[in-house]
């Protein structure tokens, strides 16, 4: 079951409270919380809380708060985070080794961590072929058949701006329905694949917004 | 002046629209353009162009839309884009590396880019002294005068999880008063310092939600 009719803002939500869980059950403190404290140290007011949980079931008792396992295998299954998902990574620039490596180690050493990055793909042949973290890179030429192949739903893009469309197009001609795009670009994709946009730049030139 | 009344929601989408602007004044293509186009463009509902815009003055002319040139050049001067910020880079990981290679270029090649990296920052001995695009990376010992002397009022934070904290406190005391932060922790700083999050492991997580 979806729930479809959930805003974004709700969703982009759920994984900092996760990541609050995750730290207090990782510290076995805890087993009550109290959506203050967990609004506190996710930095969401406490009342926005309490009304983000609603959406998904009752949670919480008042006046006692929520339990913390419960609540954060719930987020999880939430969040489709009970289970792997595939991912591939297009683009091995140094931010794409970067985020390769950063990724690929995580899975490997965080068993809540579920996303787990399976092909890299450049289409430089001076790239393709090398090594980062015993997976080899792959030609961009057989990507869409290797997201088919292995049921990859998601991907990360790091290629440079004119080359992103045409990269987003082969992976969700393959299946891929969830793109986080650092490339400078909106992509065009159907309106049931979600895109995330991480530019850093448009961050940078909002910050500057705040600065006299 | 600044428009303290304007929500971060309104300031966030400044940026896609100067971009489109940047995209279009580059082409030498219209004088003119429509909100229509504008917010097909940049991915926002023309109404909300209309409005984001008009908490800042009257930019365009019903039926006509609003001159590139002219809206470009405001939004620039809103967004303080209209001169130089200095900028420094702390933790060179493969991160903070691919980060430092990225805007250091685009600030030499692109004379709009404004947000100059002007030192770089690591705690390690080994890395202390390595040279990136020119720039040798300097030891955190310095920093805070560093920032002081180089009026530095913008940082990009890409240290572990559990140095965030003792560097943004370094970095607020030298004058930093906006941070983009690469490490997976809720910084604690005062209220007029702007912090913007770019947790990747956020982002995928808030997609798999979208995967069934």
């Amino acid at each position: 079951m979806r729930w479809n009719k959930i805003s974004d803002a709700v969703v982009r939500r759920l994984p900092l409270y996760l990541r609050v869980l995750d730290e207090i059950a990782k510290n076995g403190s805890d087993q009550l919380i109290s959506s203050q404290e967990l609004g506190n140290r996710a930095g969401v007011a406490p009342a926005l809380v309490r009304k983000d949980l609603a959406w998904f079931g009752e949670f919480g008792k008042q006046g006692v708060g929520y339990e913390v396992e419960f609540l954060r295998s719930e987020l999880r299954r939430i969040l489709n985070l009970d289970r792997d998902h595939h991912v591939v990574l297009v683009g091995m620039g140094s931010l794409g080794v970067a985020l390769a490596r950063y990724n690929i180690r995580r899975y490997r050493t965080d068993e809540s961590f579920k996303l787990r990055i399976v092909g890299l793909f450049d289409h430089d042949p001076d790239v393709v072929g090398r090594t980062y973290e015993c997976l080899e890179v792959l030609p961009i030429t057989v990507m869409d058949q290797f997201v088919r192949d292995n049921h990859v739903k998601m991907a990360i893009i790091t290629v440079p701006a004119d080359a992103a469309q045409d990269v987003a197009a082969k992976l969700v001609s393959g299946g891929v329905r969830a793109i986080l795009n650092f490339a400078p670009v909106k992509l065009d994709v159907p309106e049931d694949v979600q895109v995330a946009t991480a530019d850093l730049t448009l961050e940078l030139q909002r910050l500057a917004y705040y600065l006299d």
